[in-house]
């Protein structure tokens, strides 16, 4: 059975926020054909994106004609302040949720999920610098300051930009292996050392 | 002074190669106006590129309109294969090192470096599967396999994929300050903690 994962795409998001996890899940989809996982790349309307840095991104459909997702990744970035309160975002949000997709976020992708309620109750984090607003947006969000990311089941969560990566693998090792997941860590050579 | 880094794009180019240093050294340009950085991208010819897992993207330049640069950023993927012996992108490669700009790569990108001689009798590293190929396209390149980056001053090159992340955290301390690189690190929430 086709496993299908859509990445959110719009003005102002942060490039490694979407990044991250479409290096780790396109690439098990282009490697691994016999697991079946589809990609694809979902922005507000037509014409190119520029996301936080002024990367220039053509996605593969609108939030309009997405097809039915089973995973969505949805990213931060500065772009996600004007989405906050919009009753279209919010409503998209939901519609995908309901169908029961997987709904995951990077960085203050999860502002979104919290403005749509999608949080209420739950253990859930976001950037370093906008847990306050998680916890402001939703009711009863339990804010995880220390985790690089939360898997409450239905909704999985990932700290700041980089932290991505991390849930990204553990997306793979959930719905595949953890054998899976390492042959993907090894593909992109997931070894970090930070210099400084 | 002004600091330009350009960003090379081809078909086929590996998503997180570039993308990574990007997030990297675009932030540091958006958030930090003073420190005079601007980054650009790069492409072969008009229109958008199809990297390797299949994300769009729209370049800021051609290669042969390209700004004159201080630093290139080569990234490394399936579309590098192509590229090898290919006389005009050899010369773009020594037209930018000509100019003095400091050569950099991720991944398999270093093999172009090699193959248009930029490695010779220098320590250098590639993708973890591709180091054979760096030793035999250049003449007398000391290959290191255990490096994260190595670092030969007029030329740096990055081990694969997430390697690009580090190589770009040290260029900011080489170029501006340990402790610009730090709150560019922190900027990305880079902890890594991979899960498997």
């Amino acid at each position: 059975m086709t496993t299908r994962i859509g990445f959110v795409l719009f003005d102002g998001a942060e490039e490694l926020d979407w990044v991250g996890p479409w290096e780790v899940l396109a690439s098990w989809s282009r490697l691994c054909p016999d697991d079946d996982v589809q990609v694809c790349t979902l922005a507000p309307r037509d014409g190119p994106v520029r996301c936080a840095n002024g990367m220039r991104v053509l996605a593969d459909h609108t939030w309009e004609d997405a097809p039915p997702l089973d995973v969505l990744v949805y990213p931060g970035g500065p772009g996600v302040a004007e989405q906050l309160g919009d009753e279209a975002v919010r409503a998209f949000v939901r519609g995908v949720a309901a169908q029961g997709a997987l709904m995951t976020s990077v960085c203050t992708g999860s502002l979104m999920y919290a403005d749509a309620g999608l949080l209420d109750g739950r253990p859930a984090t976001s950037y370093w610098a906008s847990l306050n607003d998680l916890a402001r947006l939703g009711t009863g969000v339990q804010v995880r300051a220390d985790e690089r990311f939360v898997d409450d089941g239905a909704v999985i969560t990932a700290a700041g930009v980089s932290a991505g990566i991390d849930m990204a693998l553990h997306l793979v090792a959930r719905l595949h292996s953890p054998e899976r997941a390492r042959q993907l860590r090894r593909h992109i050579q997931y070894d970090p050392a930070p210099p400084v």
